[in-house]
């Protein structure tokens, strides 16, 4: 049995929970509160020293973090992993691309003003994430205006990767009016059956 | 026949170099400054809408960015990555750590520091990276304590990649005398046969 380390409001452990949900594939989820400190316990350290969520734990008590990995080797084998050694890799650039040049605009703005509540100490670190957000944004528009899926001719999982902190954009400040084929494929990722999206409260 | 277009400063760019080189991999190399701007010029966006280096030319006219992406797709069958599902996850944990948790300070760190003569206006984010840096080599310190490589029982990609930034991370600031299982491992690298490392003026 696998056992899935997250907090469900963190858009990288929904990428993977997501996915779990996508393959059927049954779990434990134990709930872990990054605001009130629960990725830096000494005893949550022993599984990932990187102090890092999501972690999946295999039933051989085996770790695995970074959700993008964690997504590969979840996905391997299935219809969200293309089987040709190119397509794979350009699913791996699209994830290599949230993670270095949109999660650290997008995620954390909206981590600092829909979790922090955009505290005046943290607003000129916020104005200045919205520049290297929408650079992202307008990289992905750019592929979107003439492709229905990221990596591939099919939904994947660097679709999963894109859609987590794109489609709750807004609430780090970001107008997705502007980005007329994002929403269209974000509708695509909706239409897949078994979807959810990440609560909003 | 490859096409590298690169920046033989940079580390993301030395770990395509260097792992076409170990594969006797025979391509055009072609120089690309990224301090004049030549990776923000029309024609070089029309390859890379993202604007980054390295970027790999396929001989059909197919291109991959991100280096990570870049060293799955040359290292896929190879010795430097291995077979099993698993360990291929852990040598993606592993990249996908080095461009969050450790490239964008160490790497930026050195790019400010040696790149840009440490000027006065950039003095407080540099400072402010060696705390993000030094938190990377602990958990690379840790790892290496009890094991020869990052992410199996032989060397892979994974290395590659974290080697890259590590191995000039003096030039950033970082100081490695405090971390000996890091300094031990990057001997092991060195040691590869046919390795070399990013040049030093």
């Amino acid at each position: 049995m696998l056992t899935l380390y997250g907090d469900r409001r963190s858009g990288n452990c929904y990428k993977v929970e997501l996915l779990l949900h996508l393959l059927e594939r049954h779990h434990h989820y134990i709930e872990v509160d990054i605001l009130a400190g629960d990725t830096r316990t000494p005893e949550f350290l022993t599984r990932n020293v990187n102090g890092k969520i999501p972690l999946l734990e295999l039933h051989r008590g085996e770790t695995l973090s970074e959700s993008n990995a964690i997504l590969h080797y979840l996905a391997d084998g299935s219809d969200y992993l293309p089987e040709d050694p190119f397509l794979r890799a350009k699913v791996l650039q699209w994830q290599f691309f949230e993670q270095y040049s949109h999660e650290p605009f997008i995620a954390t703005a909206r981590f600092i003003n829909r979790y922090l509540g955009l505290p005046e100490e943290r607003r000129t670190e916020y104005e200045a994430k919205q520049e290297g957000g929408n650079r992202a944004l307008r990289v992905m528009e750019h592929h979107l205006k003439d492709h229905d899926w990221l990596a591939a001719d099919q939904f994947t999982i660097a679709d999963i990767s894109l859609y987590a902190y794109t489609h709750v954009a807004d609430e780090g400040g970001f107008a997705l009016e502007d980005y007329p084929a994002v929403r269209a494929w974000l509708g695509r990722v909706a239409a897949q059956p078994k979807h959810f999206d990440i609560p909003r409260d």
